[in-house]
């Protein structure tokens, strides 16, 4: 028997002991938004510090001006550097009546299809994601004694609170942190069979601006056309945005965009996806984006612009024939490689502040910003993780986009200089930040026999 | 001394006890929007009744399916046969608490500049202007027995809430009610010196429509760009409704609008009117209606399209990254002689429907609609009453327009085919419709003589 074969036994042996430690951690109600459970964020950081201090690794605990960091580095010094990270809190429970069993009681649902639910806040987002991580050092330490690799860890308190600590932390401590690629256990598999990395998420700049018009409301039967009416010129300003073919027509918004790499739209064409599913599951059948592009690569690999809301005028039941002297818009970019959100921002402003007539004026507030990011598909480690994780599920790995944004990565890009790799086994259906969240135990168990097979491979 | 200067100095030595009945029917709480005022609007109606009794008129109260309206016909019957309309009813006071004296309790106030102020609700919208009709012809009745010419009276109770007994009314009593011109005092002088009669108001038709993408909101990391977002569509839509030289954009829009006719432009051109200060008062000074129209034709005489209040999205405190699945919008058009409300309601809904792609859909809501007005200026009773105000308050007599919308007198040209003069004395600064609501005694007084003139000249 080969090491990975013993260790991936211990993993399977041990399951039950991994999920008593998931149990425990779950039993935590780490809410980091809520202050009353700031004592029970600092708890599960502790007992983090714990577990890792158990697989023999340097580990503390780190106060920071919210919920304290777990940072830890592993016995093994040799082979490359993996900085794994996960985050130990998790979303409010709210509306707790609507959970079937108590959130911070994990407990096992046996389900028709044979699958069996872990229950409980948190059991996927992220307590159960990241346990996939430990348990697999926890096994490679009971059988070999040590790692296979160099691994450090971080685990940080406040992901769900948007992450405030974080970039300072990184900062103060870049040589402490610094490794040769990120590890992340927070996203999806493809579907439930297929495992997927994820190379490529979009960035994204986000605004709020209010036109003002006239000193105040007036009445249509009296200015009526002469007066500039705010709502109107929203529209204006809106219906501008982007063009007929679906482009964003903000002069200069394309500037760096670079098209596709053939490698991804390699990948990207041979996932199963079905993009007339994909609308019709949201009661549309005609995208709206760019023309000439394939859904899949409007929604992860080109930027838009949504508004994401408008108000002005009368809304309620009735009429009243106001002329608007307000109106306003709150509205984002979803940005790819090659822009800057900073200089994105300065685009858009100057697009609206051009079409604000001179007896007009208009108020912009910032809201935030991160870059996108793209890993090269032929790094070495991507390449060892993928086919880790093919052998492991039988299926070929994805190498799959997003169009979300994961602005805690592009601080690690930026202060640490470091790449990322995203290997998740969530399903979509896992109820993440709403009543019954659950995470499959088949996840479970298949995610640290993964992350078995991946630090193997990585010492290879 | 002639009977006209007779009848001058008789309303002039009465202007108290004139002063007293307005005052009499000030007191009557004659709210027609709020159910428990019903038994004061039914007491203001006989009160009326009675007035016009005491003048020899065949009067009567006549239910509807509303509060009652007051029909009287005059002792005289040669003559040019005009209708005078006004209504008895009032606005509500709230809020109560911005009164200075009880709005019921109608009192005099003596103002710096040697005006006074007759204060209370209904002191100028519409008591106050109706009861100088009455008044003239009290001062006519009492010099010379009788009304210089045949004079009819119509007083409804719920012009305040919408006149909807009145098209039935006039329909039913058509026979009873037509004449040869009607007359009405509800509206203003140009300024505190000028006399004007309102010859020309915009008609409009009234409209909310709302549209539909996806079957819920979205989140726009995971569909940003190929979903359609409501907000934006309705930004297209609204965005397109007017073109850059401030004409409106729907096809159609302008079939039928004939140029403003000489007469008016002569008329407007000499009006003591300046573009720029009726733009500074309200904070602008760019017109933002057709170009190479001037200001006034804008408002008067030109079509528009305004937007009243959009929504759709997030528009509350901070961030959501959502793609909106709905949103909406009021709109009104202010139409010109030779539009039809209904075309162009039709030709709006065309517009829109045809903007929105096949997997939306869009829902309309009608609100009212009225047809556009305009009376010859070169009428023979026009002319006569033009030249009595202008002999009352030595000043060339405004023929103006205004461009809000006069829905009652639609219907009497629609159901009577009655022209209509317009003839009021309120002054811009009445606050009807506010707190503290006055009527200047000049006014009232003025009113009167110009009334009695009036009679007289269309005697002549």
């Amino acid at each position: 028997m080969t090491d990975l074969d013993a260790v991936l036994a211990h993993a399977d042996a041990q399951l039950d002991q991994s999920l008593e430690r998931l149990f425990e951690l779950i039993r935590i109600p780490s809410v980091s938004t809520e202050p009353e459970y700031a004592p029970d964020c600092r708890r599960a950081a502790e007992w983090l510090r714990e577990e890792l201090a158990a697989l023999d690794f340097n580990a503390s605990v780190r106060d920071t001006a919210g919920h304290p960091m777990v940072v830890g580095h592993g016995p093994n010094q040799d082979g490359p550097h993996v900085l794994f990270y996960g985050h130990y809190d998790v979303q409010p429970v709210d509306p707790l009546e609507l959970w079937t069993t108590p959130p911070f009681e994990p407990s096992l649902a046996p389900q028709p299809d044979g699958e069996t639910h872990i229950l409980g806040r948190g059991a996927s987002d992220d307590k159960g994601q990241l346990l996939t991580f430990i348990e697999a050092c926890r096994a490679w330490k009971a059988v070999t004694g040590s790692l296979p690799i160099r691994v450090s860890m971080l685990f940080e308190g406040e992901e769900e609170a948007g992450s405030p600590s974080l970039a300072p932390f990184l900062e103060a401590n870049a040589d402490d942190l610094k490794a040769d690629i990120m590890l992340v256990c927070d996203t999806d598999m493809w579907d439930r069979q297929t495992p997927a990395i994820t190379t490529m998420w979009r960035g994204f700049v986000s605004e709020e601006f209010e036109i003002r018009t006239a000193d105040r409301d007036l009445h249509s039967g009296m200015f009526g056309s002469a007066a500039r009416n705010a709502t109107q010129l929203l529209g204006t300003i809106v219906g501008k945005l982007r063009n007929d073919d679906g482009s964003v027509a903000i002069p200069g918004f394309y500037d760096g965009v670079a098209n596709l790499p053939q490698a991804n739209r390699r990948e990207w064409e041979r996932l199963p996806f079905d993009p007339e599913k994909f609308l019709a599951d949201v009661g549309l059948s005609i995208s709206a984006g760019e023309a000439g592009r394939s859904v899949l690569e409007q929604v992860w690999a080109r930027p838009t612009a949504e508004i994401h809301g408008v108000w002005g005028g009368y809304a309620g039941d009735g009429f009243k024939t106001v002329i608007p002297a307000k109106a306003g818009a709150k509205i984002s970019f979803r940005l790819v490689a090659g822009q800057d959100p900073h200089r994105i921002r300065q685009l858009f402003r100057k697009f609206v502040s051009a079409q604000i007539p001179a007896d007009c004026a208009v108020t912009f507030k910032s809201y935030a910003a991160a870059p996108a990011q793209s890993m090269p598909l032929d790094g070495e480690l991507l390449t060892k993780a993928r086919h880790a994780l093919t052998e492991e599920w039988q299926r070929e790995t994805a190498l799959a986009g997003t169009g979300g944004s994961i602005p805690i990565l592009g601080a690690f890009r930026e202060r640490l200089g470091m790449d990322s790799l995203l290997i998740g086994f969530a399903r979509f259906d896992n109820r993440i930040h709403s009543p019954n969240e659950k995470y499959d135990l088949s996840s479970f168990h298949k995610g640290i026999r993964s992350w078995v097979r991946i630090l193997h491979a990585f010492s290879e």
